[in-house]
């Protein structure tokens, strides 16, 4: 797994995703050498590099121009960019032009989760996985919600990391904010 | 109880204690309105305010001259100075000379926490409240092995709190970071 | 503050409302000595004693006749029956019942939080509080949501405790279920 | 990542390691198809699975004759007997059997952990990795200090794991117990 420190990050941008959560991330999304992942929201690409390390391709989008740019410089860092696609702009007017993948990472939707979903979920067989990670209580409840009106079956977790501060007095735990992820199985 | 905001604070001296660690504070205390309480590490005073607030004397120790003069400033602030008596100093060294209180508070020990727990505990009868707020993973445990090596019976919590930002696009949590409290029952 | 253990107890019955869980919703509250409590989903009680504790008087809705039944015996096994009206029933019929109160408690809504709060909210001055605990997803947003289109300004802290067993072999932690406390301010 | 359910368990035997934990330890651990794995402590055999799906050997010590049993019938119920050396005994006796491994992973050690890691310190080189899971307060202490005082860099985090429950009313968060995870970096 990537260090928190081994991403560009920048304040217009949010991310990356905590180490942790990128682990978790992973383990619960399968991913396999052969994959195709399908990614919304790339922010500082955290997840876009673990991706990119495990699978054939990943397609991510991202609305804000930084987050693109930011993804790019963190693929090329990592001598990553061969295996990504990066589209700028807004996944609801681009999923015609994507049929082909095996798992759908949501980690934001700039307020069209349902539609987003609903529209994707077209193109996803039962053997598809979809993944989101939520750090608002309402995307918890819409990607609760959202995904199983449209028949899926789901788990959610909710995950609470603090890190040690190896100080001289001892070791402070600072804690990280809580995220959730909810995801198809 | 108060807001956290309601605290003069300092980036040389922790704290406020966070309002809702106060309030657990308060109420695993059971501190009643003619109780002395003896608080050492009184920091930025947020545990001294609230004892104040409900018992009839408090001391407070610090080594810390900031902290003295802050706990000072809030205590003026909301009109408790009168209740509260301040001793800058080392708790160690104080001990002889205060004979008589309900609840002992530890908030913060400078290292020497066991010992201070053993000066103290001669002073302590079963009838007295221990209280220890750490965020430490070693104080947790030295805390615990103190209190149990002097014969008393204790309860431990650990206690995550996060706080939601009430955002246009949603409630986004905030993790409080993780605290212990040790107290004897 | 009561304990966990000094509660009757029904595996028919959810609650009581864990004892850090009932600490910070009286904090929450503020509530006064003079105040009258509301409180709809009484379940075990146990957030119904700590406010006849602290209040003049309480009423207490639940649809489920167990859940009064255990109330009633918990208010009367710690002498606090006179200060509690129990009412079996649901909340929706009973509210033009109930004319005046300070605190509008919602431990439990049985499916109808947003409807209470909107036939509620004509009746609750902005001097009242309204303080709902949330163990459901879908009822956090359900309670922010709801609040906000009220017009009410709200706060959220979702709260993860965990209790100390003390063992020979040292201290393992069990952790309580989250829980997020809602309330306006 | 296998499922909690995909393991045989006993209420004699503690674990599994839930799955989010096993996944964080296999991400923090860094295990390579060429490594051999050293576990003192395989319980239910969580993690030894995992271990042993990742890598090229695992030893695995387990002073509990059912843990042992029990480890091996979860090995052979996902075919991964041939890769796992069980060893019914006590870590400090068996230290001596064993001169080569790149993974030292303490998942229980019986009372005995500051006496293990100084035993096997010796054996480690600066590329090796220790990875401790601990569920006492007190053993992260003597984890901590005791890899302090041997001069490894390290680091801890603590984990705080909800699932969701998935019911007809909404989605009910239950807790995992806390559980720390100190490993050298």
């Amino acid at each position: 797994m990537l260090k928190d420190s081994d991403f560009i990050s920048s304040s217009k941008v949010p991310g990356p995703t905590k180490e942790e959560i990128r682990c978790l991330v992973m383990c619960k999304s399968n991913v396999k050498s052969t994959d195709t992942v399908l990614e919304i929201g790339c922010g500082t690409g955290g997840l876009t590099l673990e991706f990119a390390r495990r699978c054939e391709k990943v397609y991510s989008i991202d609305k804000n121009h930084d987050a693109i740019s930011l993804t790019s410089q963190n693929l090329k860092k990592h001598f990553l960019d061969d295996k990504v696609d990066l589209i700028e702009g807004d996944a609801l007017s681009i999923i015609n032009q994507i049929d082909s993948f095996d798992i759908l990472m949501i980690g934001g939707s700039g307020g069209d989760l349902s539609e987003i979903l609903e529209k994707f979920s077209e193109k996803i067989s039962n053997k598809k996985k979809i993944i989101i990670t939520a750090i608002l209580i309402e995307t918890k409840t819409e990607a609760i919600n959202t995904l199983k009106k449209l028949g899926f079956e789901i788990e959610v977790v909710e995950v609470n990391i603090a890190r040690g501060h190896i100080l001289n007095r001892g070791t402070m735990m600072f804690a990280e904010n809580p995220i959730a992820i909810i995801y198809t199985v």
